[in-house]
C-alpha cells in the first residue's frame, strides 16, 4: 500500500520516532517555521502523533502540543501518515520501525547514521520495493547539505575525494586541548560539563561515529556499497598536548578527519587524528563546528562548513528532507534521487586498500638516548626501509639525558613505515613508545 | 507545446546556444561523465546543435563533434530538443532567445547571471506560464551548489545573511596584493596575464558581476524579488598596498565582500571592500576560489567554498541543473522547485534600506599634521557624531611632518560617519583624502 495522496488543504501528516533532543527540536523549527514552509512548498507539516519511552516526562511547550504514544502501531500503521521520522538513534528497535513504515508505503526520514551505516543497504532495497524513499541528509554533517551537494549537485564529477571533520565532540576536544593546552581528559570532562560529550564518550572519541558518517559519504561519492566495517578507525583519546604543540610550532593543526579517497587500485577509507597545514580551511575549523572537503574532477575543490550537530542544525536537515519527500510524494518513484545518488543497479563493490597500503606522510616523536650515534641509527633504519625525511628536529635533552626528536616524512606506505618503526623500537638509544600520526597536506 | 518525451533509449536532447570557455567546458564534461550521469540517472545527455558566431573557429575535440549552426532557429525550433543551454553570456540576444526557448516548451538552464539579476522575475513568469523551469545554479559561485542549498536544504530556515566572495577575479587581485604587497594596477596586469581577467576588468573589479550575483542570492535567500538596481556597489581599484598592510598588521584580511542581511525594518544589499578578522574562514579564502556564508535561524552559521569561475567549476553546476531537469521532465511542474525556492505567489516585496541607513563599523585612515591638539580636535568631531572608536593609532610623522592616523570604530549608522568625516575633512590638520573602508566581524 503506497500513500499517495496529499489532504485536501495541502498539508502532510508525518508521524514522529522519538522525541528527545532532535525530536523536539524538530516539532520546535516545523511550527516556528510553518509559514516559511508553506511559502517554499504550497503545503503544511502536521506531526500527527510522536513514539515516546514515557508519556509522563516533562517536554517543551512545541512538543506538549503533540499527541504522544507508546505504541509504534499507532505511526506505523495509520494510513494518514505519509512520512515516518525516525530520531531515535541506535540499531534496534529503529530498525524494526523503519522497515515496517517503508512496508507500509511511507517515506522514511532519518538522523541515524549508525543504521545508514550498518542497515542501509538493506533499507533501501526494501524501500525501493515499496516505491517509497528513505533520506538521511541529517544522518551526516548536521545541517551541512553534505549528502544532497553530493548526490544531486556533483552528479557530473568522478569524485575522488571526501574528507571532513564530522564529529563535533572530538573537534571540540582538539580545539581546546590546542587553546588550552590542555590535556585529553582535561578537555573531555569541559565538553562533557558543556554538554558536548555524552557520560559515555566512546563513539564519539574514538572515531566511530565518524566512521558511520564517512561510510556513508564514500559510497554516496563513489557509487560503492556502504562498507562500514571496512572502515581504519582511530580515535583522539591517546593525543597528547605535547603533540599538539609540536605540531603547532611546525606549521599544522592536529584534526580528526575522516579521509575517503579513490585510487585506481581500491580505495582507502579511515579514521584518525591528522596534522593539516594551520593555514588550510580545515585547520581552522574549531569548537564542535563541521566541515567536508570534497574534491571533483570537474568542480575541483570545494568545501561545506557548519554546525554538526545540535537539535536546530539537525532539524533543519530533517525538515529539507520533508521538503524533499513533500515535493515529489505523489510522482512516481522515477522521479526521485536515488538512495545513494546512483540508481540502485549501478552501485559497484569497489577494492578496499588496507591500512598498510595507504600511502601518507607521518610525524614521528621519539625519545632518544642523548649520545652521538643516535640520530644516525634512527635515520639509517628510516632509509633502509625507504621513508624519507621531509623534517628533523632535535630538542636538547632533559636532565635524565633524554633527548625528543621530532620527525616529518614524505609520504610512504604504511606497512613500510611500519617495518622501520618495529626496527627503530628495538634500539637501545630509542626509549619509551614511538608517538606516530599521520600528516595530510591537501594538496596531493 | 511542451516537451514530455524522452526517448525510448533514455536519451535527453539538449542545445547549446554559445560555444565558448563554458560551452566547451561544458561539452566536454558531458562526454567524459557521461557513464558516471547514466549511473546517477539512468539517461543519456545528447549535445545535438550548438549555436555559433563563427563556423570557422578552431574548437577542441570535444566540441568538434557537435553540429554547429549560425541560426538560432535550429535549436529553438527543433521539437526534439527538450533542454535549452544558454551559455553565451551578456543581456541581448540571450534574453531574446531563452524567452523563446520556454514559450516553445523546453526547459533552460543558463549561467548568466546578469540576464537572471536584470529579467530573472519576467522570464520566471515566462517559465511557468509554459509548465517549464528556468535553471541558474552557474550563475553564482561557479560549482558551487549555493541555489541549491539556499532553495532545498534551507527551506526550513529563515535565513538573515548571505555574505560571499563571489567574484573570483577580484579576489585574485586582494590577494595578490595582499602577498605581494602589490599595487591594485600590478595585481590587475598579473591577472590579465593569467587569464582571470578580461581586457576590460570593469564589471569584475567594480563589483557590477558581485552586485548581479548578491540580487540572485538575497532574493533566493529572503523571498524577495531581484532587486539588481538597489544593490550599493564599490570596487576595488581606490583600494591601495597601505591599507591592506595596516589591515593586515591590526589583524585583518581586505575581502571585497557581496553583503546581503535582513533586519526587521528592511534589507541592506551591499557590495564593497571590507575588513574582516584574519581567523575567520572567509579571510582565509585565496586565490580565484569563492565563499559564501549564510545564516539561518536552524541552521545557525554555515559556508560554502569552492572555484567559483573557471570552464570545468561552471560546467559541474550546469550538468547538475541538467540532470535536475531530466530527472522531473515527464513529471508535472508542481513537482519542481519554485525558481527562487518559493513560490511565485508568495514572493514578497520587502523594503531596501539605503546605505546610510546602514550600521557597520568602520576603519579611517588619515594623514595628519603633526600638531599637538590634531587627536583632540579628531576624536571630538566623531565623538559629537556619535562615531564611537574601538582602537587608534597613531604611525611617527613623516619629515614633511604628517603623521598618519588609523582609526577603527564600533558599528555606526553610515549617515552619522559621513557627517562625522565632512567635518573633519574640513579640519585644517587633516591632509589628503580621508580613506574609509567598512568592516564585518562575522559575529553580529
Amino acid at each position: 500500500m503506497t500513500q499517495t495522496t496529499q489532504d485536501a488543504d495541502g498539508r502532510v501528516a508525518v508521524g514522529l520516532l522519538g522525541l528527545g533532543t532532535v525530536g523536539s527540536g524538530t516539532i520546535t523549527l516545523l511550527r516556528r517555521s510553518a509559514a516559511e514552509i508553506e511559502r517554499r512548498c504550497g503545503a503544511r507539516i502536521e506531526v500527527r502523533r510522536a513514539l515516546v519511552r514515557d508519556l509522563r516526562r516533562a517536554r517543551s511547550a512545541d512538543a506538549e502540543a503533540v499527541p504522544l504514544t507508546l505504541e509504534p502501531k499507532d505511526i506505523l500503521e495509520d494510513p494518514q501518515i505519509q512520512i515516518v521520522v525516525e530520531l531515535m538513534g541506535g540499531l534496534e528497535p529503529a530498525r524494526t520501525y523503519v522497515e515496517a513504515a517503508l512496508c507500509a508505503g511511507k517515506h522514511v526520514v532519518t538522523a541515524n547514521k549508525a543504521l545508514i551505516a550498518k542497515h542501509g543497504s538493506a533499507l533501501f532495497r526494501v524501500a525501493d520495493e515499496h516505491g517509497v524513499t528513505l533520506s538521511f541528509e541529517a544522518a551526516v554533517g548536521g545541517g551541512i547539505p553534505i549528502i544532497k551537494t553530493l548526490r544531486e549537485s556533483l552528479a557530473s564529477n568522478r569524485i575522488d575525494q571526501v574528507i571532513g571533520i564530522v564529529n563535533g565532540t572530538s573537534n571540540y576536544i582538539l580545539t581546546e586541548m590546542a587553546q588550552g593546552d590542555a590535556s585529553f581528559e582535561t578537555a573531555l570532562a569541559q565538553a562533557q560539563a558543556l554538554g558536548y560529550a555524552e557520560a559515555d564518550p566512546t563513539f564519539d572519541v574514538e572515531g566511530i561515529d565518524a566512521a558511520h558518517k564517512l561510510s556513508i559519504l564514500a559510497a554516496i561519492a563513489f557509487g560503492a556499497p556502504i562498507t562500514f566495517d571496512a572502515v581504519y578507525t582511530e580515535g583522539i583519546s591517546h593525543l597528547t598536548a605535547v603533540d599538539i604543540r609540536f605540531a603547532h610550532e611546525l606549521g599544522y593543526r592536529i584534526k580528526h578527519l575522516a579521509i575517503a579517497i579513490r585510487h585506481h587500485e581500491g580505495i582507502e577509507l579511515r579514521v584518525h587524528p591528522t596534522l593539516v597545514p594551520a593555514h588550510r580551511l580545515m585547520a581552522n575549523v574549531a569548537g564542535v563546528m563541521n566541515a567536508v572537503f570534497v574534491r571533483g574532477d570537474a568542480i575541483g575543490e570545494a568545501l561545506l562548513y557548519g554546525a554538526g550537530a545540535g537539535a536546530a542544525a539537525t532539524a533543519s536537515a530533517v525538515v529539507a528532507d520533508i521538503t524533499d519527500v513533500m515535493r515529489v510524494i505523489e510522482a512516481e518513484p522515477r522521479y526521485r534521487v536515488p538512495h545513494l545518488g546512483f540508481r540502485a543497479g549501478a552501485i559497484e563493490p569497489q577494492p578496499l586498500l588496507p591500512v598498510s597500503e595507504v600511502v601518507t606522510a607521518y610525524y614521528l616523536r621519539l625519545a632518544v638516548i642523548d649520545h652521538p650515534g643516535a640520530l644516525a641509527e634512527i635515520t639509517r633504519a628510516l632509509a633502509d626501509a625507504g621513508v624519507s625525511i621531509e623534517s628533523l628536529r632535535q630538542l636538547p635533552p632533559s636532565e635524565e639525558g633524554v633527548a625528543t626528536l621530532v620527525l616529518l616524512t614524505h609520504g610512504v606506505k604504511e606497512a613500510q613505515l611500519d617495518a622501520a618503526l618495529a626496527r627503530i623500537g628495538q634500539l637501545d638509544v630509542v626509549r619509551e613508545r614511538i608517538t606516530r600520526l599521520r600528516l595530510h597536506q591537501f594538496d596531493e
